[in-house]
């Protein structure tokens, strides 16, 4: 189903580096190999070794004569190490497996899930063979240049309210968006984020549940972040660009995730703390479609009305025509331009 | 996860089995192994090695010289052949999967779904050595004794809807406690079967969905047909009984799963066509708890009201104090008797 990233290591030489890079990270400038030894309680050797690894890895890191080790740069490779190297994370993502190429990482974190894998457990993939989408649709995933992730969750709430945890995944996105880019991200009810009227993210939800409780959630999200123009299909059903395309540069992929990762965590840890109202608040100020007239199809069913809210299902509030109120639950939704016959 | 029964064959063996079953059935007395023979297209060496089979599983066939065999009596043992013999079955017991002792057919059905298995697709297990309750709940499941089977289905409906069909599995066992009984049993919300106020029958719906759409449910049935007093543990939650205690008499299991098959199915086919109505109504008639004044404990949380009826989401609806309407989607239910203090 998954295969590692090339010079995997085994957990503990996996922690070694990650602790080599947190002393490089907490030292501005040059370390010496006799610092590293000491710090880490390995041998001189095995200090060598393991930024030799670390180069391996895309790291680069300059040897500088009688004085020791300085980190230049980090590679655009998402590892778990670098992922989470400083922040102060509660639940989501103080467990990651990175992995480089996966069908779905949706499917990789339903078995870990249905494995015991606590809350917060993370899968992040460089590449997707199988990336899924809604409804049993497809979601591009070429390699090296996204975010591929998938994380679980485990909240002691009826199944009647999971759809509530999709909003999480949706508000973190554009977070991330507006602090690592100057651009003006829109959610799109259910799940869609969007920059500049064209899709660059979406999120697929799953569960695992009995009758009155959930047993554990997958929240997928994938964002186009470098992906240029010439790597989308020609026969999406949505528009869509990555954040590269709209800002007209490259994004740094793990900046990004980092960002993602915090703001995940932060808006669950608010969820858990005081429940779903200011979540709500803070989807309806990014949303899209609030106050807008829209047009909702799910199979043969047409709705067409004005958006008031969402409500606890996680369901589109709908004004529709005759002061008729209509809650839709499921359906893709198009905007409809001012004057533009929409019925 | 799980074994065979003993003396399982192949695939084409046990259907020929199945048919020379089959020819016994519709044939009252002997039938001669030339008939046989001719039939099923095979020798009559291999006839005679079916029969012999045959009477390994615990069948009873008297060889009657130079007429032929006469099936004088069925074992008491679950086998795909017999359950489904005959039945008219659309959906559910299409494929049964007839196991000796599993952890949980919940768990094994569970599995198959996940690989694939279509609609209406039957575990059943003589003995479960890890037999799943709600909430976590251990379900007790002796061998030889009891009926412990989940069903797969994939309605094309929101999650959110998904408890309605644990109606489905407690109104079907009503109807069949009543038509192979003479005991009155009653539901008591949201998915206990009591005869005389004890429970003979629980059930546990899980489910695989994303946000819009049922991926599959699995329903888990378990009633207690022969189990004896001995064979419950002290330590019970609610008290418990089963079918046979209540009669006084041996109930036949292989006559109670055929019909319970039947009502699954004939109910499912009803909701599919007609929806959540009929259901609603027909388990509003067989309710312990309509109209009675309950106790719903859910956690720190007791809400005490009278039960007006259930909702779409298979909620209790409950006028309480005061003339306050309450939802409750979880809980476990106590019915207050008349007279005695229950707030």
């Amino acid at each position: 189903m998954s295969r590692a990233l090339p010079g995997a290591a085994t957990g503990s030489d996996r922690e070694i580096d990650r602790r080599i890079l947190e002393v490089f990270r907490s030292n501005e400038g040059v370390v010496s190999g006799a610092r590293l030894s000491r710090l880490l309680a390995i041998s001189r050797t095995a200090v060598w070794k393991h930024i030799n690894t670390l180069k391996s890895l895309g790291y680069v890191i300059e040897a500088v004569p009688s004085q020791g080790y300085r980190l230049v740069s980090v590679p655009d490779l998402l590892t778990s190490a670098e992922l989470s190297a400083g922040l102060p994370l509660q639940r989501i993502g103080t467990r990651i497996t990175c992995l480089q190429e996966v069908d779905s990482t949706n499917l990789v974190a339903y078995r870990l899930a249905e494995q015991g894998a606590v809350e917060g457990t993370i899968v992040i993939a460089d590449h997707q063979t199988g990336g899924k989408g809604r409804l049993g649709r497809r979601w591009e995933s070429p390699a090296g240049v996204n975010l591929y992730c998938s994380v679980i969750l485990r909240p002691q709430i009826l199944p009647l309210y999971a759809p509530q945890l999709t909003f999480v995944s949706s508000v973190a996105v554009v977070d991330a968006i507006l602090r690592t880019t100057n651009l003006q991200p829109v959610i799109k009810w259910p799940n869609d984020v969007l920059v500049n009227g064209q899709k660059v993210a979406g999120l697929l939800n799953e569960m695992s549940a009995e009758t009155e409780r959930v047993d554990f959630l997958v929240l997928g999200i994938g964002v186009n972040i470098n992906m240029n123009r010439e790597q989308f299909p020609v026969d999406l059903r949505h528009p869509a660009t990555s954040l590269a395309i709209e800002a007209g540069r490259k994004i740094d992929r793990l900046q990004f995730a980092r960002v993602l990762l915090e703001s995940l965590d932060a808006l669950y840890a608010a969820y858990l703390a005081e429940g779903y109202e200011p979540l709500r608040r803070r989807w309806l100020a990014h949303s899209a479609v609030m106050g807008r007239t829209v047009r909702v199809t799910s199979g043969e069913n047409v709705v067409v009305g004005v958006v008031e809210g969402i409500d606890e299902h996680g369901g589109l509030v709908l004004s529709c025509a005759g002061g008729r109120h209509e809650r839709v639950l499921a359906g893709d939704v198009a905007i409809c331009n001012e004057g533009e016959a929409c019925s």
